[in-house]
């Protein structure tokens, strides 16, 4: 057994970033782990394995990373069942939003609110606990994206775009029928329990290749991210349009990049007009940063042209914030820096992962006409609106969004110093995500380099993610800074160097 | 104000239910109520509409029944913003399995090891936790229905059933394909991206008029309870065979109730074999009692049949437990009374509701052939496979099935004899249920009759549920007991005669 602590030796963390202290992970996890330790020569090592392998009698473990102890990790240090202490930028790809074991979160799940909170769990449609409004209020309620005042819950992302989706259709079909007053026929009645026309309408969403809206049967039918996600699931006849393959950083190729943009607003544009004599598309749902199609980015006035497009063509605009969302762009909701003026804003903006709660937030005027179109048995779980009240205050507190993005601008710039060097020539490429706080990717020269530097980056004390077919996420907590930056940045440079 | 105190005022309970004391709900809940208690002239009261109205600005409120206070609430009785002390025989639709404020469950949510899972969500299948195998086999795997040794968390009974569907049609193209080991085509591959076939094949799931199966695109799809959740949604084009229209109670319609079951039967195996040209059934998914559609019963016989001849066309058989599961049908899983034999169990086994965990048990035969392709971030929830570890723990040791089932039965002869007498005439009928534990149910004459019974129980003193048309459901936690039972047949004669 041997232990290696791993710092870098030189920082390539810009000067300007070390003069000012916002922010220390210490606010808020005062025994955080200072530095990744790896005991074993493989990772996982031998515990984990085992642990991996007893769960392989009963699960699928073929897809399992690492064995955590959770008891034991903290703040941004994933321990692993050998004792490994990682670094983890990949946080469960993208859902831990301030750390493990944050105190002030454990002191939550002790009081007798959460407790109870968490053995009656009530179907919310229904029976809503008294707190509800209070809790929402104070909590999910207070990061409402700007426009959008209503808020359905829902116990995971997909579900959360599938609630989108059947909003989305019954407000389009209330508005071909006349209004919400206008009574469905009895045909529509009849046929909905068939499965047919006109009561289960033939309308369509629309999504973006690349694009990963969830697995569900509607969700899975809006994503596109590879096929193994999708073959052997039948699926609805829905289309997808381009989505711009640009070059980065976006802002040195701001010319071919407009016009591959304008190409793909062309196609999008096409397929809205032409699905309207097939099945009409009532909802468009795009992703800010399409994140398991490989962190691909497009311009602010691309975006604003999407939601435009939609609108003219009667489709209403689904912003699917589920792994964008909660501060980790360098804003609340990544969607805000586009720029939408008011009366523009999306029609749905959904999320969960690093929120624990999910749902949509929507706008009055898509609130069915009538009772139980929208329901179901829980509607959401008031323990995770609880810890996201908890969880939003304590980012409100340590203006963590602001810190993101502080963060995320230094960290690009020392990224950018390591790939611009000779460790990085022919390996790493199409840095970006620069502007989105940390959020930042990169591709490496081939898949099988990405899945080599992934697995080395997990034996030097980094558990780092990758997405699409060569791509490398970052995908920190909001409680990352400089000193974890300076790791990473230090790591990655050694890794390169190895590779 | 004025406060109503409610006891039945003579006992309709047969002598041997009060002979023999098993179990009371007080060895479990000490402290619960030992009556209803109703303050406010209606019910809801005053503080219960203005919650509610609080709730509406930013979520549709129009379902809502009663607006509880949880942290009040004791054992089967639910208390409610008002003060009001509600018998509660719905359970928040089927899913509190031991009783409000549990004082063991409350332990457990106190503890170092619940926090910890609350407040570290996992991503279970790529970063399971250290514990998970241990979790599982001590607590959900020791209830594996048998011959189901393999276990998928879920989030929700919808998301388990759209897993086994997934689940079904990878394991159907399998076999089709000729094994695990046979490639995708490239043509697969490709296709499926586009959600086009042959990659999105045209295949179905078969489920039964009346059946509900969740509220997501896929088990909406296979969803047939009322048109109301199904209009404006797009549906897959998939097939619904009839369930049969039984007379109750079953044993005294033997011979006509035979012929029903029998036709229906044979009109299910004609959709099996019709579809093979069209869109070939991968899976039939059945519910042992149609619980949002009216609570709908048949012959052990019947389901057996089900069964094999779903075996003989190639079809998974899916059983959805979501409501049935977890002892309150007088065994743990409803489907056990069937009587399948050794390698006629079910492909699938669905749960979630009452066991606040959430998932399918399948065989190892039915696990992708390739990893991804079950896959998404959570895959369930630790905190509450620890919480179903624990009720199932209190389950076994208060013999609470066994329990349930005697409770049925004294339950069933008490409304028997209610029914019976004049205050029921014409306006109670086809009371059925018996030997289902205490999942009895009755039809009133009319819905507007069923409607105004319901909102009458409430005002004294009894939290009852409705379903189908005109049902009336009981759905009580598996506490629920002699002096609960009381109560609730007290109630009913005197609303009944009221009416």
């Amino acid at each position: 057994m041997f232990a290696r602590s791993i710092r870098s030796s030189k920082s390539r963390l810009p000067r300007r970033a070390i003069a000012a202290r916002y922010f220390s992970s210490l606010d808020l996890i005062p025994d955080e782990f200072s530095s990744p330790s790896v005991k074993t020569e493989k990772v996982p090592g031998p515990k984990g394995l085992a642990a991996s392998a007893e769960i392989g009698s009963f699960q699928d473990p073929r897809t399992h990373v690492i064995v955590p102890n959770y008891e034991e990790s903290k703040g941004n240090y994933l321990v692993d069942a050998d004792g490994n202490v990682l670094l983890d930028v990949f946080a469960q790809i993208s859902s831990i939003g301030l750390g493990y074991n944050v105190p002030a979160l454990l002191e939550l799940a002790k009081t007798d609110e959460f407790a109870k909170a968490a053995m009656n769990r009530p179907a919310l449609g229904s029976f809503p606990p008294v707190q509800w409004a209070e809790w929402l209020k104070t909590g999910l309620l207070t990061v409402q994206p700007k426009g959008l005042d209503q808020l359905i819950t829902t116990l995971c992302g997909s579900s959360a775009n599938e609630t989108a989706f059947k909003c989305s259709f019954m407000a389009y079909r209330q508005r071909e029928r006349g209004g919400p007053d206008v009574p469905f026929t009895k045909e529509e009645m009849d046929s909905c329990m068939d499965n047919q026309t006109p009561g289960a309408p033939q309308l369509s969403v629309l999504s973006f290749k690349s694009g990963f809206h969830g697995r569900l049967f509607g969700s899975l039918s809006a994503t596109r991210s590879k096929a193994i996600h999708k073959v052997d699931i039948p699926a609805f006849d829905w289309p997808a349009a381009p989505f711009p393959e640009l070059k980065y950083p976006l802002s040195e190729h701001a010319k071919e990049n407009d016009a591959e943009e304008k190409r793909c607003l062309e196609e999008y544009e096409k397929i809205l007009t032409e699905s309207k004599t097939t099945r009409p598309v009532a909802a468009v749902i795009i992703e800010p940063i399409l994140s398991e199609g490989g962190d691909r980015h497009a311009s602010n006035n691309y975006f604003r042209q999407l939601r435009l497009i939609a609108k003219k063509h009667g489709a209403f605009f689904i912003v699917d914030e589920v792994q964008t969302g909660v501060g980790a762009t360098g804003t609340f909701w990544a969607h805000e820096k586009w720029g939408l003026k008011e009366g523009e804003e999306p029609d749905f903006v959904t999320f969960s992962k690093k929120m624990q709660a999910a749902g949509v937030f929507h706008k009055k005027e898509t609130r069915p006409n009538a009772p139980y179109r929208n329901y179901n048995t829980w509607m959401g779980d008031p323990i995770r609106a609880l810890q996201a009240r908890e969880m939003i205050r304590l980012i409100k507190q340590h203006n963590l969004v602001q810190h993101t993005a502080s963060t995320g601008s230094l960290l690009a710039d020392s990224f950018k110093s390591v790939f611009g060097s000779s460790v990085a020539s022919g390996k790493v490429m199409n840095f970006r995500g620069e502007g989105d706080g940390t959020y930042l990717a990169w591709d490496m020269a081939t898949p099988q380099l990405r899945d080599t530097f992934v697995g080395k980056m997990r034996v030097n004390g980094v558990q780092i993610g990758g997405c699409g077919e060569q791509t490398v996420r970052l995908r920190p907590m909001l409680t990352f800074g400089e000193k974890h930056a300076e790791i990473l940045v230090g790591t990655t440079e050694k890794v390169l160097k190895d590779l």
